[in-house]
């Protein structure tokens, strides 16, 4: 199977790999071309131009950095949208509903097909082939890139209409950014009430709520350590757009509202560019001890 | 190794079994003592007191309904004061920390030695022996039932004074209440976005977040089947208890409270006795088609 | 004093009569022009368009009543850019901030002035002259248009620039929105505790919170009767601005975001179009009577 | 009329001394007698023990500081049941609903009569007889001391059973506590947005929510100032205590219980001392200047 992939980033350059180690035939674009090169020496193509790739593949997939890069290269000169009549477009970067709505419309309107795939997982699942995949849009061409799909991925969804695929992830995102409030607030509660934190972890880790985020995080948290994974400023955002999505649809959500606030107040603290869990700090008592 | 064991009901039976599978001396006791002549059938011996157990054994293991019912065994007529000098009592039913002290107290008063284990599971984890025991209290006394507890659980963690094993558990069943109404409100988000909520939980169950909680919960709340494992008015009283915990010692928690806040408003609803995932239905518009 | 005045609804007709009554030259626009008749009666003239009337006057003034409108009498064919040039034009419309930018953009780039000035008070205090008007923008302007408000509100302040007027509202009405369900919680706490939620009233009225949303609001609520002063469905998307505006500026108001979602409750159960004090009925139980 | 009277703190020497004023006979007693003599030299007379007023007067009133103190003058040696029988006794102590209740059998079981009142407002009010009443209990006790009532306060309310009058204070201070929060918020989002929180102040009392507690706290605000006139660790007890009351009642009060977790915020600062508009201060950004 012969396909297109726009956007060698980190998360870019694991999946083309992964699809050229399955047999796809790839041809590459990147705005930087040089990044090419090493896949180029493991058999990929490369094209000059969005317009280029799109032309040659049947089916182009993209992985681009954020909403401005997935709309410049549909829609700039030489983009993806001169040779889409006929072809499919499956972009799989994380954008808003309304970024893949245009992109989505812009398309059809000049006669190709299009799916969203906003995908779960970072990094270390893109190379080993075991993200998420959350697919919305064209039914068809989906069913015609699921052998691609089944590369990238440990498992895909089909959604329904363009904007399902972004919608879900805000979702998962939510109940996330709840869950790492509720932890740290037990972490704090029990710190301050003489129990050791540490073995709080082990005895949620035996319980019916044990689960990878708290395994992962609970440690580092409680050295303080906020390297960050998924950035706060990003969690809050995706707080902020379920929110608005419930507002839409008229859903109460106290808890998120709460966890929502919890997350602006460590943006006041100046810790939106670290890890989401560093929302730990807003609990803390101030240290009167210097 | 010879041990007493007071109390019957479901999780106490399941326990005095796995002990004597696995070659304990047991001796019951229980307030309607016909209760014990399957286990008799099976090795174990009877007392006819609580006094005539602990008189009997060095150690007396108890598994009590509730907080009264556990400060009858220890202070009523041939309770367990009686004879409690020099010997060790285990109480591993649930109550507050404060029943718990008083117990301590009047034990250690007695010349008697005194843990408090609550557990963290049902009634499987009983029968399988892996449950997960939060000891404190005398750490010689827990030193020496490791063994019994070995049976009984798949770990134990011993927490320093007594109280603190209360204390453990309601941190634990705060996160925990919090997090189902994380999960409640994103179910509801899916449904009310016309996403599928049955993909929701397909999706979640393949992330970072993924537990045993919302696996074992998601499918029946659902169908707004709430059927009690845990009744949604004592995961309430856990939230208020573990508000109260952190009102002592200045923690504030914003999500916790407002959790409790859905729990409460669940309670007004009329929702009490079924399962805590019930707070689901507080999040749900009024049905205006009849 | 020669003003234009544009838009004949019930804020409107009220203005434009009071400037009337103080000796103000008044040339009209509506829509519909025959609502003009009666003012005519009273000394006004009547322009054809909204660029009819600020050709002829130095200064207009506009109460129109949403931002559509507020957008149309200005952009449109024969609207206010026509003949802006070297004029003053003042938007007293409740329009947000983006929409006031973008007329204040297109006037300043036809060469001419622009104040935004938003009213509190309705009907009532718009006959008595006794808004308050939150003006922003052309300072210069605002002075030189100081006699009519005046005559229009009991105070006026200039606030600095476009934007700041909306702004404004918003942060009171954001306070207004958390006192009311501070207030219905009050209530309902206090009927549900035994106590007469009357003479709560009468309690309040006689300390230092009595005010007059409780005054008026208070015996109609215990009536359960929410005829619309002010929509619920309005009120609660200020609420939804004021907490986006603390967003964009990293401010966390964790009372303001609970009080939106009891907001976002009340809509969900159908009481959008009824007045903002509905949001007492979320906290009620439901009537298991029947 | 005449009338006991114990305590002589800063109210009850105010509330004293406005007795005599008007024409009462009053007899004091003080667990520091020497606090007597200034109102002696004004007519009062003064019992050793407050057995000994109540022995002397058909009805004696107690200003208290605390529940110990109130119930140490009724249960002590020389305390007020040894005389009770057939006397009424008048608590206007600020006391929990327990405390009442506890006081208020004791002296029924000993043939007296027991009206609990509770005051709203402080030292001025009480110097000038501006208290407002909150009184429950014997309905004929209150019936007969309402010309002390009147002297003491601008109004008082009979609110049915002992306990009633502390409940309603709870209530009225949660508005209260909430009001207070909805207002900090306000006066950060103004300040962060760019507006100032003064012309805030200036919009706000024009309008329907203006209220005595924004008028007085508004400008200490703004200047960080928090001089304790109600004490943030008080104002967060009785907000805790309403929360208290809504769980036995199952009222869910989700902005009380946000409002809550600010104050508590506030305490975990170091701010429990303070005024309880210091809650202003968990809604600031942390000072990076330095």
């Amino acid at each position: 199977m012969e396909v297109g992939f726009l956007g060698l980033g980190i998360m870019g350059k694991a999946m083309a790999t992964n699809l050229l180690r399955h047999g796809f035939k790839v041809t590459l674009w990147n705005r930087t071309l040089s990044k090419c090169d090493e896949l180029v020496q493991h058999g990929a193509s490369v094209g000059e131009t969005p317009a280029a790739v799109v032309k040659k593949c049947k089916y182009t997939i993209a992985m681009l950095s954020d909403p401005s890069a997935a709309l410049s290269v549909v829609f700039d000169k030489d983009g993806v949208l001169e040779h889409i009549n006929g072809k499919g477009y499956i972009d799989m970067s994380t954008v808003d509903a309304d970024t893949s709505s245009k992109i989505s419309e812009a398309i059809k309107a000049k006669g190709g097909y299009f799916v969203e795939a906003p995908v779960s997982g970072s990094k270390k699942p893109a190379e080993d082939g075991q993200l998420v995949i959350l697919a919305a849009g064209d039914k068809a061409l989906y069913d015609e890139v699921l052998p691609a799909f089944d590369v990238l991925g440990k498992k895909s969804f089909f959604l329904g209409e363009v904007g399902n695929g972004a919608k879900m992830k805000l979702v998962v995102n939510m109940i996330m950014g709840s869950m790492m409030n509720a932890f740290s607030e037990g972490l704090t509660l029990a710190e301050r009430s003489g129990l050791n934190p540490g073995t709080l972890l082990d005895v949620l880790d035996l319980g019916a709520i044990s689960n990878g985020m708290f395994k992962l995080k609970g440690p580092t948290m409680l050295q303080n350590s906020y390297s960050p994974a998924f950035p706060l400023k990003h969690q809050q955002k995706d707080m902020r757009l379920a929110l608005a999505l419930g507002d839409e649809n008229a859903v109460s959500m106290p808890v998120a509202a709460a966890a929502n606030e919890a997350f602006k107040k460590a943006r006041s603290m100046g810790l939106g560019d670290l890890d989401f869990s560093a929302v730990h700090e807003t609990l803390k008592a101030p240290d009167h001890s210097s």
